[in-house]
């Protein structure tokens, strides 16, 4: 198709990577390419915190529990933060937009904002050759995530990204088929042919990938994962940190 | 630096498109670009709607008041979509499953979800020679984007993307200085230094651009925007749909 495409369908999280930490230019281009992604109203409402502290990212690493949050080339945080928006006003007018600041469908816009920079962050990462992945472990506990990094309120951690040189070379996950995600013009449930589908196209990967081969699939994981009540702390969380609260 | 990241970084949302719609292979292209994103735990919690009813874009038009709604190449809605986690399971499971389908914590993910997907659709359909422009207006009334869209429990609209062969070329909008948005090892709040300077910046930007010359500056769109209530029904609707309940 083109060369931005194809680099967009070869992507795999990577979770190995060389220890050769990114260079400053680096980061700096993965970061401004970020923020050259749409964002709501100009709001421009999130924080990335790049993890250079060795201490820093041994503790994250704890959250997560996942050596790839401490072993990478750079690791970066993505925040909602409405923070900026409050501090751009006199205290009167921050007093008068207290209930946009606060509302849940600011805290949405928010996170919608960091995570439209944080594709964008990915894409680059990859087109200079270099692996990412996604941490939404750092959700585990987002209290201790918040404290390590000095959150005020209005500004809650999403999720972390390990960038790097690659050490390993995965295969790609398959997906749904377009069909399954896109419907035109009024929504349609996945009927549980679109599930067999998948499972049988996810079994047939578990069971024929070069590491970790397992005998699984998708359906089956979601009842493993789903049936246990998980990270019920970041609801009152964000509440406290007076996000989504109406 | 590289095609991909120059392509980022010349984004500048479009808003008025030619008549010409997108072919079935561009709009599978971008969908299939999309679903190649990283999401959360192979959760894939998201859906998208392609909307080609001239009835249909026309009422989204009038929820959201903006012309390129209707008058575009292609018109995608993103929503946030658990319920397919939930229908992949027997009922006795999907009981199970409530408390995390419920949670604050999904809708969150579920929000990245869709977000990730739909940046990655986004640079997929810049690097077609196509434009973009997104969407929040719909959440002007979420209500009726939902009745429009017939979604289900579990499903909520998040933002639409209008598509298509540009019609204008404008200038790329300024943004935060890099270290602005960036920091290392912990948060460190926005000064009001970066504020001024960023409304210096934003101030020339207005008063040269070459199409809707106006005297403004980002501070000041921040205090007219925040200080009147916005969209109040978003939080109770999404409660409605069963998401984001603790």
């Amino acid at each position: 198709m083109n060369e931005t495409i194809d680099l967009l369908m070869q992507h795999r999280s990577i979770r190995q990577f060389k220890t050769e930490p990114l260079t400053e230019n680096q980061i700096q281009t993965i970061v401004e390419a970020g923020q050259a992604a749409s964002t709501s109203s100009y709001y421009q409402a999130y924080s990335i915190i790049g993890i250079t502290d060795p201490t820093l990212k041994q503790q994250l690493r704890e959250v997560s529990g996942q050596p790839y949050v401490e072993e990478n080339g750079h690791l970066f945080v993505f925040c909602a933060d409405v923070n900026r928006l409050a501090q751009s006003q006199d205290e009167e007018t921050q007093k008068q937009m207290k209930t946009n600041l606060e509302s849940t469908e600011f805290f949405m816009m928010a996170t919608i904002d960091a995570t439209l920079a944080a594709q964008n962050c990915a894409v680059a990462t990859e087109s200079l050759g270099l692996g990412m992945c996604y941490l939404g472990s750092l959700r585990n506990d987002v209290n201790r995530v918040n404290e390590l990094l000095q959150l005020p309120d209005y500004v809650v951690p999403l999720f972390g990204m390990a960038v790097g040189v690659p050490e390993e070379d995965p295969e790609r996950k398959p997906r749904f088929d377009w069909q399954t995600i896109y419907h035109e013009n009024r929504y349609e449930a996945t009927t549980s042919d679109d599930i067999t589908t998948f499972d049988q196209k996810t079994e047939d990967y578990y069971s024929s990938r070069s590491e970790n081969v397992r005998t699984d699939k998708w359906s089956e994981q979601i009842r493993r994962k789903l049936t246990n009540p998980m990270r019920q702390d970041v609801a009152p969380f964000i509440q406290s940190k007076q996000l989504n609260k109406h």
